[in-house]
């Protein structure tokens, strides 16, 4: 980006040759306004007015888009307009919609001219986007949403809502809990009327597919675009020129690294910003989520051209595509891939490009830049944007170095989401330095000056200065520490729960918190939206609830505290029978799915299904989320449920101690993460044994849901009684799947980690099934393994016999071997064996609760979305915006 | 091919789920309308047709259109519109009609089901869409076509339609005459309502873009849909699978390679149809170009789950699309590299299983499918397509081998496009039998079968059979020969101008013609389409015509031979006065354009522009096609001006024996062809000489346009006054740039070659300069240069002398020795000594004619335009219709 390209589009106005439109991109200050309209006729904006473009309010007029679409936009007919050519048509309608309040938000901002958020986040696992547009879109004024009469249309046009949602494939570019959450807080902003905009990437993959097979998982490309995608604007006048590798150029001597400084990049690609209407719930607003995709420059390039080769010059251009080809598949982990590095540059160079066009816009001085902008990190991926920001203000905008400073750490903020080793990122400064030597330098003065600052205030503490060194020095190689950067980067950093937040204060960021204070650290526990993940994946509930609330339109999807008033209800048995039934109908919907995935085999008993507690972890595989403990609990119930027959008990008697149950799990792996890989085929295993043991009749089911993403989350957290959130203490950050269980009903068995702590304060300890040992107590325990001899809990000791013996892996009985040896010999890192008995033990627990206190399981449970209101991420948005970006709602006027 | 996988859209109806609609692709038989009415509910239907959407017929409706599509589309407004966008919008627009038209064209065929033509060409060179959209269509009654119509409209809204057309990237995805070949004859057969569709490859790189840097070529990709293109309609729901490499599976022993088989793919992708609507002039069809697109599958590959790489998949999947990035830059030249015929299989394989698909429905027996379709090769390209389609009816459709061989070269015929060796198609049977295992063997049979009949004819000619054989056994590996191949397979074998197909009869396939007799080959001399070349390149001259033929609705373009009318007023002395002010019109526009490509410094003299004889030469450059005589012949001309100038002449006397002349080149060379190359170094270092030249004031001008495509090509051909087609007798088919010039009023200079024979023969020998030795010579001449000593032509000597000298490469004297070698050392293969001394001659007699007798050249001019009507390409359609595809038109009713 140091130089103008045939590429660029810039920013200066052509030369002026009236009446032809000059080019801007969106949003015009006034006086803008003004201007173009003196330059265009009287006539020519008579014509534009009178066929400007209007929403759809009513059938008539959803009904002429529909149609109008099938017929030019796709080139069908009547007679070849199949489900997705439904989808595909209905959805353009609907975009047309969302494009006027999108044009008509973007207007607004730009007039008010507020301080802006950006939200930078390399992953956003927003899933499908056309019912939720149906949901937060209102037409016309007697449908609160415009799902009700978009349903009805497309009935007399003779198409089935349900099935034509059905056919939009997941937009699933994040691996999990980080890139949900980002999913979550830009459909809370735009509901709250925050002017702001997420940058993320435009994936061509997302997180592969996964497919069991055999029992196992195996990986193939999620080709997501592959018929194309009606939610994306695609701006191919929104390129904006981004450079890796060459060098940097001092050459009149007298500069410093600190001067102004010419990077001469040798590589240069194109970011073209595809565009992704964000809906708010109620309001008109509609923010946006740019991603950004990596094409080819057409520009001409002297250093191919003297090396002639035409088919090399084709290549490398193709090349470039390959930057946002792929998100990487790993979840909670530090890879240190190249093309990793390239992905982030490449993101925070061209949003950065983008956010300075905007700021510049308005000719305000720099100074005012924090003022008028908040760029959040989620988690350090796009750390680099902290540098960019310096770089741009010292090389090109030619500002002070210190000035700078000042002003790039008065506009970042930074989100941080684990404190686990194995994710902090590192690069070492060699791929760092050839990439972006520029960027390399600018990191070291950032360091050197902040340096200076600690020891000035802890003079010759050589050992704190290289703990705290942005350069680690001890590696291997030296590496540059983003999370260090992020923290001297930024004027506030935050943790994702309370339990968390204290931790990074306690562990990872302590020599921080001693050379900041504390003030710099701060908590925003994460959130959920509940139009999404209760309104759409539970309407019957989201019914219920607003009957029960006397809130037939359901404003309290904008207000979750409202639902404290459920509690007055949870005693009433009129109620508690309505809200078992909406749970029945949605674990039938989940049989359904779980049918889907077996070939069309019922596993799950129909007849029996509200007998049936449905015990779900759902969320990517690792060990320390703790799936093995929950396989474990199971093989445990197993192991002794045969025992009680082999000892003579009758089956009656087993069900009464071993009550119906369906363990069902879901969740990708990895795909170099070979420990978690086995637990998934340990899964698996285990349920070809039990489901197939006719001796123990239904009591007992295991099922691995392949290939769990947002739809399907949309379909199982509904359904769930019983959901599993029992990583070991101190592991989980916040987790958000555990709100989206209680928002549905559902109880949680689960650890004192993350967000569970605050659940439970909020709902109550009665309402929550909590064991195992707390997150103060785990280095000791973990100290403990590594230098004393511990003794296995005889329950888990027999379960892991039973794995050795072979008894679920007939044809290789070593095959679990390194799970076993994880913890019988390895240090048992995540403290299982600590653990089991008392998850055991609650496990018992729960199945009295659930299976002889029905009433008081179902009032738990309604006592529990009562008093879920907090996890809304509304909330979040309001922390945030008022402790850390300092932005205010720009409410479009009615 | 060979199995149905997940992505196949398969024809199968679905579960029938009233009302829901099943999916068809286009075309619908009267029965299956019949069948889809009565499932669909009358409401729906009502509802369908209430909104059934309808061409704009005037300003307003355009209007509406064009603001819609701003302002949803690509959501933009009023306010950022730009020239791009209007474009944009414009084509949209225009697309929508367009559409509605090539739906009832597609649904009329479909009703009638007459024989189809399948065009199938590597190469489309379609250049740009929207002027010739806007010419070819028509909207509301009053206007003959929407162009004018438009033009208001946009004038209205603030732009004017010049600028906007401009912004269109031509689709260059050809390299020269052979596909500018296939463009003009889709919209012949669009206009002519032959019933046709063109079948081609979706290049994401058309031919490079040339620029020139320091006089040399320098290649840098065309990356053409960098904007996107509003021209496609991509049918992500038409996906044909297409698979390579693998092996045969024969395992059940009985069989042989005649019997059906198994051919088990090695690996897949899938081929993504894009259409591109093809309108006719006139006529209310709108036919269809379908070009296909490599993407990735994204079934499950067992074997890349056994090799478990995760990254290796994904990256064998992004490979997918490389099938299709790229056209091949080699004009008239074979390379043989295995992607090349990947491409030409993807492609065949494609459009193939459209074909059947469509012949399916009716459920005709496969005898009559000769009666129903036929195929063109435009050269060997396509051969593959001859075996796919016996493949698909042994191993697919399980007919008996002969059977189905007889129905393969019924259906299939073969254009000859060069006798060249350098250019015949050949593949390594080792690349081939790895790539198309399957399709090998069924060479071997088809050639096997081949040689018994020829045996038959010619007992005991073994020279014979290893002559004519399709398998080459004497290079140094054996490799399949593709026009052989074509032969055998089709039906008919055309050449493309008379000399031509006399010379393939005489030389390349004389012994075909003794096998098959010489009824099997035919001639059908190319044309090119009037509306692009002579409306539209040049509407002043359509206009002064029509005026002239009492026609001014211009009904002249679809009834070429009407021109002779014009003769009668070749005399006329107004007539020519309005004549010459067009040229000269379009001459000053080249002028602007020359001035374009020379950093805004005008090198034509505009003054005495109608005084300079502009003398082109535009096309690929080729040492067959001889610019390097061109360019030796201006280097004579600017010594002997040098020479009388020392000599004491005055600049007038000097003017007087060598007037104003511009002489223009333009034209690419494949990327890696030395001789090409260095030919146009040579134009550019005589340029920068000669125009630098103060002495002889702009007596002399040497011009290199570079990067000649098609819309340049509309440019520079309404502006020559001569133009050169001087290949060696023999080695041009046809050429058809020879046509367009003539057809805007431009003299020829040229060789016995090519269709320059038959356009002499139309126009007259007075109206066009000849030169040089006859084809029947050529042999004799070249075996002169290679066997016995032969002396240069005095003009030539000087002319390399001075070249040898250094004068116009001072820095590198020996810059173009090899240039000089391959004349005076290598044989002279192209025989430029030999028709050195005529070709000077004849230029100085049309300096003569030009400059002495301008009324007469006016007046050759005009009668060579009234007598080119032959060469319209609807003459060329209609006589492929009645002596090769026997089909008929199937005109719309009005
Ligand atoms: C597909 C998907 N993956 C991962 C998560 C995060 O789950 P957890 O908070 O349990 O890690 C969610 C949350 O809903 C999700 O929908
Ligand atoms: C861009 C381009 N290239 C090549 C050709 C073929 O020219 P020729 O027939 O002189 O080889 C044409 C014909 O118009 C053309 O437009």
């Amino acid at each position: 980006m140091t130089t103008t390209s045939n590429d660029l589009i810039t920013e200066e106005p052509r030369a002026p040759h009236v009446p032809r439109l000059t080019r801007r991109l969106t949003g015009f200050l006034p006086q803008e306004i003004k201007n173009i309209d003196t330059i265009i006729p009287l006539k020519s904006r008579n014509i534009w007015n009178k066929h400007q473009v209007k929403k759809f309010e009513d059938k008539e007029g959803f009904e002429g888009r529909f149609i109008g679409h099938v017929e030019t936009t796709l080139a069908r007919s009547l007679y070849n307009c199949d489900d997705l050519a439904a989808y595909e048509s209905t959805s353009l309608s609907v975009r047309d919609n969302l494009i006027i309040d999108w044009n008509n938000t973007q207007q607004r901002i730009t007039a008010r001219d507020p301080k802006r958020v950006y939200y930078l986040s390399l992953e956003f696992l927003m899933g499908r986007a056309l019912d939720n547009a149906l949901i937060n879109s209102q037409a016309g004024s007697d449908e609160p949403t415009s799902r009700p009469m978009v349903e009805k249309s497309l009935d007399e046009l003779g198409f089935n809502l349900e099935d034509v949602l059905k056919k939009e494939p997941d937009a699933a570019l994040g691996n999990g809990g980080l890139g949900r959450l980002a999913a979550c807080f830009i459909d809370s902003m735009a509901t709250q009327n925050i002017p702001a905009w997420g940058y993320g990437l435009r994936y061509e993959y997302g997180i592969f597919a996964q497919k069991i097979i055999d029992g196992y998982q195996v990986e193939t490309p999620d080709y997501w675009l592959n018929f194309g995608n009606p939610w994306e604007i695609e701006r191919n006048e929104i390129q904006v020129p981004v450079t890796f590798y060459g060098y940097v150029d001092r050459s009149d001597g007298e500069s410093t690294t600190l001067s102004p400084s010419d990077w001469i990049g040798g590589e240069r690609v194109l970011a073209v910003a595809y565009d992704f209407p964000v809906p708010g719930y109620k309001t008109s607003t509609v923010n946006n989520l740019r991603l950004w995709k990596a094409k080819p420059t057409t520009e001409f390039d002297f250093a191919k051209f003297n090396s002639g080769d035409y088919k090399n010059s084709v290549d490398a251009q193709q090349r470039a595509e390959s930057i946002t080809a792929c998100l990487y598949p790993n979840d909670n982990f530090n890879q240190g891939k190249e093309l990793r590095l390239k992905q982030q540059y490449f993101w925070c160079a061209a949003s950065l490009h983008d956010i300075i066009r905007r700021f510049k816009k308005t000719s305000r001085p720099w100074s005012e830049l924090p003022d008028q902008v908040a760029i959040q990190l989620n988690d350090t991926h796009p750390t680099l944007a902290v540098v960019e920001l310096q770089r741009v203000l010292v090389d090109l905008e030619k500002l002070d170095w210190h000035k700078a400073w000042s002003i790039v750490t008065a506009t970042f903020s930074y989100a941080n989401h684990t404190v686990m080793q194995e994710a902090l990122e590192k690069w070492p400064i060699g791929l760092f330095g050839h990439l972006l030597p520029r960027h390399l330098e600018i990191i070291y003065d950032i360091n050197w000056f902040f340096l200076q600052e600690v020891e000035k205030k802890f003079p010759k503490d050589f050992d704190l200065l290289s703990r705290v060194s942005i350069i680690e020095e001890c590696s291997p190689e030296r590496q540059v520490r983003m999370a260090y950067l992020a923290i001297v980067g930024s004027h506030k950093v935050n943790g994702v729960a309370e339990l968390h937040s204290e931790l990074i204060k306690k562990t990872i960021f302590k020599d921080f918190v001693k050379v900041y204070g504390s003030q710099k650290f701060t908590n925003v526990t994460n959130g959920i939206t509940p139009r999404r993940w209760l309104k759409q994946a539970n309407p019957k509930l989201a019914e219920l609830i607003g009957k029960a609330l006397n809130d037939p339109k359901q404003n309290f999807l904008l207000d979750m505290p409202k639902l404290t008033e459920l509690a007055k209800k949870a005693d009433d048995p009129e109620f508690q029978k309505a809200w078992d039934l909406v749970k029945a109908n949605n674990k039938l919907q989940l049989a359904d799915l779980i049918k889907d995935t077996n070939n069309g085999v019922d596993i799950i008993d129909r007849e029996h299904i509200k007998d049936t507690l449905f015990d779900i972890q759902v969320k990517r595989i690792h060990e320390y989320k703790r799936q093995q403990m929950n396989i474990f609990g199971v093989i445990y119930r197993y192991l002794a449920m045969k025992k009680m027959l082999k000892e003579g008990s009758t089956i009656e008697e087993v069900a009464k101690k071993y009550p119906r149950k369906a363990s069902i799990f879901g969740g990708k792996s990895a795909p170099g993460y070979y420990m978690a890989k086995l637990i998934i085929k340990l899964i698996n295993s285990v349920a070809e044994i039990v489901n197939d043991d006719a001796e123990i009749v239904d009591l007992l089911k295991v099922v691995f849901i392949p290939d769990y993403n947002v739809s399907k989350a949309e379909i199982i957290i509904p359904a769930s009684d019983l959901s599993e959130h029992i990583s070991t203490a101190g592991t989980e950050a916040s987790g958000t799947s555990n709100m989206k269980f209680v928002m549905n009903g559902g109880l949680i068995i689960g650890t004192v980690d993350g967000a569970n702590v605050e659940i439970t304060r909020e709902i109550g300890e009665d309402n929550i099934f909590l064991f195992g040992n707390l997150s103060e107590h785990v280095e000791e325990l973990r100290y403990n393994h590594q230098y004393k001899k511990t003794e296995l809990p005889p329950e888990l000791a027999q379960v892991l016999k039973s794995i050795e013996s072979g008894v679920f892996s007939p044809e290789n009985p070593n095959e679990f071997k390194p799970l076993i040896d994880s913890i019988k010999s390895h240090g048992d890192y995540y403290l299982v064996s600590d653990d089991f008995e008392s998850y055991v033990a609650t496990q018992e627990l729960v199945d009295e609760v659930y299976h002889t206190q029905k009433n008081d399981w179902i009032k738990k449970s309604i006592l529990s979305v009562a008093n879920i209101g907090f996890f809304s991420s509304d909330r979040c948005i309001e922390e945030y915006s008022e402790t850390i970006w300092n932005v205010e709602p720009v409410k479009p006027e009615t």
